[in-house]
């Protein structure tokens, strides 16, 4: 045990993911060793991502306002839905600059053994939304596990009869690697999926 | 790239050790989905880390005052010198309870290709203690590793001819340990400190 602040530090980092008692105790040295505006900077950007950001009122990512800065931008397709499991899973798919549509950000997966239900997800929401009519396709880009798959079903059968081109991301061989290392499961939706490139 | 406050929180938890920019946006989210209470707590020990803990001025422990609480201790033997790279190690010999006296941390050790030399540790100090002649015994206590044993080599031939008795800590195998999965190295030291057990 160290004296008092160091090791009320120690206790307060060890509460955060991934960070076990090792590590815990190095950031707290870490810390005493910084400049004290350093140390000043990150316990302000802890108070304030509380007290700055909060989630969407439309589609659930994060934002600093009521609405997120992709659902006010006048330039994103309205008409085409990506449906993610977290607001992590925008920024990853924005990145691509492929997707130019909207998003709804689900707040998890169906996971039973967390006991996390359809009804804790934003699936309510989304049928909301779907409801004005003005949505013509979604795309549901939840996890290729076990959780995301299962979630994925759960909003297929949801979506089915409504008017509305429900897609998903293609599974297959990811770019860049090696066939050998493919996995069993990802080589046979590789298959599967195959595209016929000429006649 | 996340909106402001997530995106600086992201970035100020990723400059810490051991953090990567995907455990830095794990606990950014994490810190999101916490309660505003708990996000102070972790916000305020950092602040008072930095405001409240200094180094003793005696051996070079964290304290919150002029002298770390071992220091003060009128029960500790002030004739006894354990010498440790960092704090942390204080801590971890007071765990084993085996050790009454008093320390003295370097801070650090001699790393030519980090470019720590002796004049970077506090071993100017050590030898201003060591003069006014309480101390009878110091007990090196630097880590079994190249720049521990580099640090050890150096005070033993500092220490020479001071009338001080210098000592080292046992190596040989890890209590609990097979024989089997120890190195050769610690094996060799084993063999070499092995202690008669009958005549």
């Amino acid at each position: 045990m160290y004296e008092g602040a160091v090791q009320d530090l120690i206790d307060e980092l060890g509460r955060l993911p991934g960070v076990g008692p090792k590590s815990a105790q190095r950031i707290a040295f870490y810390v005493l060793a910084s400049e004290t505006e350093d140390v000043t900077r990150l316990a302000h950007a802890l108070t304030e991502v509380k007290a700055r950001v909060r989630f969407c009122e439309v589609c659930g990512n994060v934002a600093e306002a009521e609405r997120c800065r992709i659902c006010v931008d006048p330039r994103r397709d309205e008409t085409v839905l990506c449906v993610v499991e977290e607001p992590k899973d925008v920024v990853v798919i924005e990145r691509t600059r492929e997707f130019r549509g909207c998003y709804h950000v689900l707040g998890g997966a169906i996971n039973p053994i967390d006991g996390v239900g359809p009804e804790d997800l934003r699936i309510r929401e989304l049928m909301t939304r779907l409801g004005d009519g003005q949505i013509e396709e979604v795309i549901i880009a939840t996890d290729p596990n076990i959780e995301g798959e299962a979630t994925a079903t759960y909003l297929q059968r949801m979506l089915r009869g409504m008017g509305i081109a429900v897609s998903r991301l293609a599974s297959g061989l990811p770019v860049g690697g090696d066939l050998e290392y493919a996995d069993e499961v990802t080589l046979g939706r590789a298959f599967e999926g195959r595209r016929r490139v000429s006649d």
